[in-house]
Formats: C-alpha cells, sequence, structure tokens
C-alpha cells in the first residue's frame, strides 16, 4: 500500500476515438509532467492553479509528441486527493501508448486496477463501499442498477451503518469504562437505552439483509424462463418487447444474442429471458453439459413464462388431438406438469397468436385457463403487439421496486452482505447478553465483534488483502 | 453547412472504462448544459471562466445522472472554435447513453462523423491539410506515420502551399491589371521575375509529388514479401524482429496476425511481412482466388526476402540432390527462378539456421550467394538471434526516411497527391505560356486553374461535396 510512488494509467476505454485520457496522481505528478509539457501560452504548468486546462505540446525531448490538453488538480482536491494531472491527447492506441511509456521513462509506475479509486479510499476521499459503488456504476447496464450504484457511491448506504456504528461505540466505551470501575460497581451505560439501540440496529441490519435479494435480482436482471416448443412464437415476442422499449444498453453495448439467452431492459429493469425450448428435444448423452448448464440456469429463474401457439390449439375436440393439434385437456396437463417441474415460482401462461383465433375459441382459452391455481394468464399476439404492454406490466410485478422507488437503501454487494449477516449474529448475542445480565467484560468482546463486521464495510476496519481483493475486479485506469 | 445549432457526441472510445467523454459544442451548448449541473461549489456554469473545470453532478430533473466533471472553453478558445463543453462522467456505456440522450431532448443534435474537427475548419481554427491530418494522426500506428500526421497537422505542409499560392496570386494580379490596361500594353509583372516563381513552384511541386511514395509507404508500411517452403523458420524469424523491437502497437492494438500477412514496427517504420509459402503448394482450382489475391499483395511489395533452411543445403555434393537436400547450383537456380519472378524489386537472399553448420559450409555459402547481383545477402539464426538485427538494418535501409529525420515535408494523402499533379500539370502550362509568349487572358486562366489546385489542399477552395467526402471518414466524436 505504498502511497509515495506517482501512478499512471489510461483512464478512457482502450481503442481507437476522437480523445483519450492519461492520468497521472501521485506526489511527482507536477514535476514528472511540468517539464514535458510546452504550453501554447508558455506558462508553467506547475505555477497553475487547480481546477484549470491547459493546451499545448507534449514533448519527448525535441520531438512533439501530440498536441494536448492538460487538466491539472491540486491535492487534496482530486480523484484520489494526490496531485493529479489528466492528459487528454487524440485518441490513436499509438499515442496513448507513446505517452504512458514517457511517463514511465520519466519516473511514474503503471497504475493496477482500481488503485486510482483505492487511492481515493486511502486518502480519506470516500468510504469503501462508496469505492465499491465506483466499480458498481461502470459496469450498471439499466436504470435500477445505475440507481443503486449512484445511491451507494453518495454514501447513502455507508451513512446509515456509521451512524449506528457511533452509536454502538459509544455504548461500548462506557460499558468499558465500567470495567475500570468494576469494584465499585457502576453502571455508566444505560442498559435501557442500549437495548432500545440494539433493538434498532437489529431492525435496520434486518433491513438491509432483506433488501439483498432485492438489490441482487436487479443488479444482475431478472431471470425469466421461457417454456414452450421451438417456433411458438419466442423471437417475435422478445423483438416486441425490445422494439417497445428501444432497449438502449442492448444497441450500444452490442450485448450478444446467444441461442438460449435474451437480456433487454424494461421499465428500466434488467430481464434475462432463458430459452427452455432446445431442451426439450434432444436426448443425446453429448448434449447433457450443455443441458445440464440450461437446467441451472433455470434453477435461477424468478418467473417462468409458458408460451404457446394457439394455432396449434383445436377448437372444437375436447378431449382428443387431431393432425398435431392438442385439446384443452392436453393443454391443461401440460400446463400442470410445467407446474410441477418448477415449483414455488410463479408462471404465466402465454397463449401466442390470438390473432388467429376466433372469438368463441378466446373465450374458452379464457375460461380454462384464467382459474388455474398459481398462474396468471397473459393473452398475446407478439406479432401484431396485443398484450405486449400488459405483459411487460406483468414482469414488472414480480420485481419489488418499490424500495428502489422510495429511495430506499439497497445491498447490492455480497461481501456488505456477508458482514451484515456476521453483524447480525454478533448483535444478537449482545441482545442475548443484555437479556441474561452478561458481565460487562464479555458484554464488549461481542460488541467489539459487530463493531469490526460494521467497520468492514466502510473500511474501518480493513486489511491489504481484503483491499486487494476488492480493487482487483476494478478496471485499469479507475 | 449549418453551424447554428449546437452538437453532441462521445469523444472516447465507445465500451467500458473509467472515464468517458462527452463534447457538447454550439452557440447553445452552456444554455443546455448549465441548468442540468450541480456545482458542488454552487457556483453558476454559466458564468464560469474559460478553461477551468467543475466537479458537481448532472440532473435529469431530480434524478442524478452521475457525477461529473465539466470542462468549459469559451468560443473561440476551444476546439471547434465554439462554446464547447466537455463532460466527463463514468465510463459506463449506459450512463454514456443516458447522458447524450439527455442532452439530445434538451435540444443537442447528435455530432455526424468528423463534426467537430469540420466546424474547426469552418470556424478557421485550422485549414484543410491539418483537419485531415488529425484523422491521420487517430489512426497512426507507427512513430513514421505519427510523425507525419503530427508534423501536417502542425501546418508544416500548408504553410509551404500557401505562401506559393499567394506569390502566384500576386502575379495573376498584376497580371490581370495588365488586361485592364490592355490598350496601353503595359507589363506590371515582370516575367522574368515571374518564371523564377514559376520554376520554384515546379521544384516544390516535384519535391512534395516525389515524397508522396515514401509518405505513402511510411504511411501504410512496407510491404515485405517472404518467399519460402513452410518450415524454413520464417515465424521465428518474424518472433524474433517482434520480440527485439518489444512493438508496442502490435501489443497494444491486438494486430491480427492472420496465415499469410504480419504486421511489425521497425525502428519506427511499420512493415508488413507477406508470406508467399502457401501458394507455391497448391495448384488446386479452389483456392485460386486466394492465390490471386496473394499475388497482388506479393506485387505491391517494395522488398523481397528469400528466406531457406540451410540444413536442407548438401555440403557435399557440389550439384546433385540426395535425401531431399539440394546443391548450391541448384540453390543458384532457385533464387535466380525467383529473381525473374519478382524484377526490378531489391531481393534479400536470407540462409536460415546457420546456427547448425559448420564453418566450411558457412564459407562456400558466402561465396556462392554473396555475389549473385541485383542481391544482398544475410546469413541468420533466427532461433539464435545472429543476423537480426543486421537484417533489421538491410530492411530500413530500403526505406527512405532521410526526409522523415531532416523534417521535410512529405504528402501523404491521395487527395493532396492528385490536387499537387493537376496543379504542377497547370504550372507547367503557364511555363509553355510563357516561354511562348502567349497572351495574357489566356496566362491568366491557366494560373487561376494553378490557383485552384493549390486552394483545394489548404481549403482556401472548397465545397460541400469535398468537405463531406473528407469528414465522412472521421470518427463520431472528433
Amino acid at each position: 500500500m505504498k502511497l509515495n510512488d506517482t501512478i499512471v494509467a489510461l483512464a478512457t476505454p482502450s481503442g481507437a476515438g476522437a480523445i483519450a485520457i492519461i492520468r497521472v496522481s501521485g506526489p511527482e505528478a507536477f514535476n514528472i509532467v511540468s517539464p514535458l509539457f510546452k504550453a501554447k501560452s508558455k506558462k508553467k504548468l506547475s505555477k497553475q492553479p487547480s481546477h484549470t486546462l491547459h493546451l499545448g505540446n507534449l514533448m519527448d525531448d525535441d520531438r512533439t509528441l501530440d498536441e494536448v490538453l492538460i487538466s491539472i488538480f491540486r491535492a487534496p482536491k482530486s480523484y484520489t486527493g494526490e496531485e493529479t494531472v489528466e492528459i487528454s491527447c487524440h485518441g490513436s492506441p499509438y499515442i496513448q501508448q507513446e505517452i504512458i511509456q514517457l511517463m514511465i521513462r520519466k519516473g511514474c509506475r503503471s497504475a493496477e486496477a482500481g488503485e486510482f479509486t483505492m487511492r481515493a479510499f486511502l486518502n480519506g476521499k470516500m468510504d469503501l463501499s462508496q469505492a465499491e459503488a465506483v466499480a458498481d456504476l461502470i459496469s450498471s447496464e439499466n436504470q435500477a442498477s445505475h440507481q443503486m450504484a449512484m445511491q451507494q457511491m453518495r454514501g447513502g448506504f455507508s451513512n446509515e451503518i456509521h451512524r449506528l456504528r457511533q452509536e454502538l461505540l459509544d455504548f461500548a466505551s462506557l460499558i468499558e469504562l465500567e470495567l475500570d470501575f468494576s469494584e465499585e460497581d457502576v453502571e455508566f451505560a444505560n442498559r435501557d437505552q442500549f437495548k432500545e439501540l440494539v433493538a434498532r440496529i437489529q431492525q435496520v441490519l434486518k433491513r438491509l439483509i432483506d433488501s439483498f435479494a432485492t438489490g441482487n435480482v436487479l443488479k444482475n436482471g431478472i431471470p425469466v424462463a421461457i417454456v414452450g416448443e421451438p417456433n411458438v412464437g419466442k423471437s417475435t415476442l422478445l423483438n416486441s418487447l425490445l422494439n417497445e422499449e428501444r432497449a438502449i444498453v442492448s444497441e450500444v453495448a452490442g450485448t450478444t444474442r446467444d441461442s438460449i439467452e435474451d437480456e433487454m431492459s424494461i421499465g428500466g429493469v434488467g430481464f434475462r429471458f432463458i430459452d427452455t425450448a432446445g431442451i426439450r428435444e434432444t436426448e443425446d448423452e453429448v448434449e447433457s453439459i450443455g443441458i445440464k448448464r440450461t437446467f441451472e440456469k433455470i434453477g435461477q429463474a424468478q418467473v417462468v413464462m409458458y408460451l404457446f401457439d394457439t394455432s396449434r390449439f383445436d377448437e372444437l375436440s375436447e378431449d382428443n388431438s387431431s393432425q398435431g393439434k392438442i385439446s384443452l385437456a392436453q393443454l391443461i396437463v401440460e400446463i400442470e406438469k410445467i407446474k410441477n417441474q418448477f415449483p414455488q415460482k410463479p408462471l404465466i401462461i402465454v397463449p401466442n397468436k390470438i390473432d388467429q383465433l376466433s372469438e368463441d375459441s378466446l373465450l374458452k382459452l379464457k375460461e380454462s385457463l384464467g382459474t388455474i391455481s398459481g398462474t396468471s394468464l397473459q393473452l398475446l399476439s407478439a406479432k401484431t403487439g396485443v398484450g405486449v404492454e400488459e405483459l411487460k406490466e406483468k414482469l414488472l410485478e414480480f420485481v419489488n421496486t418499490g424500495a428502489l422507488r422510495n429511495n430506499n437503501t439497497i445491498v447490492t454487494n455480497s461481501r456488505h452482505y456477508n458482514a451484515l449477516l456476521k453483524a447480525l449474529e454478533e448483535i444478537n448475542k449482545v441482545e442475548e447478553g443484555l437479556n441474561t445480565d452478561l458481565s460487562g467484560d464479555l458484554l464488549a468482546i461481542d460488541i467489539r465483534e459487530a463493531l469490526e463486521y460494521f467497520g468492514e464495510i466502510t473500511g474501518q476496519v480493513t486489511n491489504d488483502e481484503l483491499l486487494g481483493n476488492i480493487f482487483s475486479n476494478f478496471c485499469i485506469g479507475k
């Protein structure tokens, strides 16, 4: 955790673009960059005030590497809290690399993944959960995950934890003070007030722990399994969901659409649609690994959608099938099978291609399928768009976006989740100790344990290994 | 060519990174961005001086889109010469897109390819050849092409053209003035001085036109055809050339190495090695298209390298081959065949794997192969590295880097090349006219034609179609 050296890295995405930014941070930032920079204004870079921009040439001896724009940030008014120079150059990978190599020759060290943000944390510019939110923010792909990351980055989560930790710390100090006066049998810490605090902490911890399920789903997208034969209109459905939403993320990031999984954003929430059609056709040994993986994905699904083609539905027959058509009775048997296959998951029954159905048959469908317990029915014509909006609303109903809308704190990070679980465990011990009049010295141990887990979240308690794990997941240049 | 609207685009490469920059330029830049930005300092953005940086939140109504850093540039002190705001946001594609969409909703127009640079040109911030150099600079992949683009961007080329054009324009004016006084038979333009100028212009134009061959080669890399059977050590050779150079471009840009072409930078100059081994083995009809394409590539080669495995060289026999080995006489026949196949191209004979050869055989090789006219010999052990440095030097000898080293102007753009050719054609007509005492009115026409072509290079003479062609090759955001 050396902070006395000066680091350099490309901060913009790699590849060619109009502009690239190379970030230099550390005590020598100005001493290194200033002599290499010939400002158009002839002014000396190192003499300029913070938060100013300077146009000029970046020189490698008498060779002009590029015409650049330099942004300067004086410690502690920078992202890292250190002296920082950002070089905005022409976005050729060759130039980017030449400039980075020049900086390294002049004394910079190539930054490690997340090192700028780690320095921001170590210099007290943000706490650990805020630093973690920076990585979440960069990888956010829809409104929900973006909003959660923004909230965490702005300290919504850690402020709450920090406040509770402070209150708990005050009590811990009082109880430890009692120990010094143990022979006099005094009680500095009011036990009733302490019980009240413990109850409050338990409540907050439980709420945060519960929010993790929501947070995790919102962050990673809601998995929806689509059950149904091929050619029942799955692609048309996905396209009509996609088109109406004009899913920006998919367009921009070039989300790959493989054969079994499609991702899209509906109402600002990410959904992952898993096609299970393929797995029902083959019993081939060789394909079993692929099938197993698909089954695992279905196992994670939050919602199951049964899509079928109503043109295969025989409107005349009540219990016999003819010419590849299926009867109502057979359909209901099929649906019961799916219900058994995915117990405890909400099932949406989606009869597709209703535009090709007579009024009579539609009515019959509604009557027979609208009343199966544990399911909901959504008639659909993916082609004409009838029912698409309603299907979206049904999907969004399964997501608890209430907390998000109300700006409640949502836990999305499994590290935080685990620390919260451990903290609750310790707080429960403290509660038990208070109820059984445990001696102050033993009580103090449990409180210290709880404080430790609180501190782990915000980074007040930390170690090199933990930091290494967290920041190695960042990209270089952040 | 509307300049009264305000344009927006992502200026950094697309994809996820630590930072992305969104550029807003035009008369409404401040009016659009300022109300959306809540500065940490509470200061109003529109009141701030040029070339300053401001941290704050970018708001879409009461939703915080991102914590951003804003750079402001007041007209005409910006890249485009217009009011410009650059928004440095977290590098998530989702956030980038949300911010761009917000700007468009608030009145910006999505910028077209190269539109920022085109505005810089139209606002007189740079001439046309400088604007074109910006695109060259971004796509430069080695030191030579980078240096040529930098020189052009800094006006080295257009200054020269501009000066000559001005002198020519002065003479044109004098000659046209004579026409007004034609009845009086005066001569304002001194014909001797004019002849001297024409000669000087011819000289400069010829030098610039000649430099195009060098420039083109330096810009696109020197093509080198490698002739030789498979397994003679081509890969080892390319790797050892590559390793010693630590070719940064290839490492960073992830240059693809297909089976027949390898690119690398040697001494700051790009080389393209074309493997011709494949084409000599097959006579299959189906592969003929591929073979034809390879032959076309060889046709472009500036240098031919004949690489062969000396362990196949039979040191005992003088004219008979045994067990797949070849004799000296056969080798010389082979080399003559290659010389005939590629007449007029310099041929480097490269016996490889010399580490496996006896001193005696080495001497024999040198004696027999060192004297074949029109070829040069370079003994090599690609494995041990012996001869690699010397081979590099031999390759660089074929490149005229003298002009580059002496900072001479080099033409790299085929549009400029064509305009220079046309200008020379017209100037030659002017010379002829002067020598044959052509009447002033006819002379003036030729001079005007030449001036037109000069002006096309720097953009003093232009039209929408020309500009459209030039800037459509730029990336968006530049």
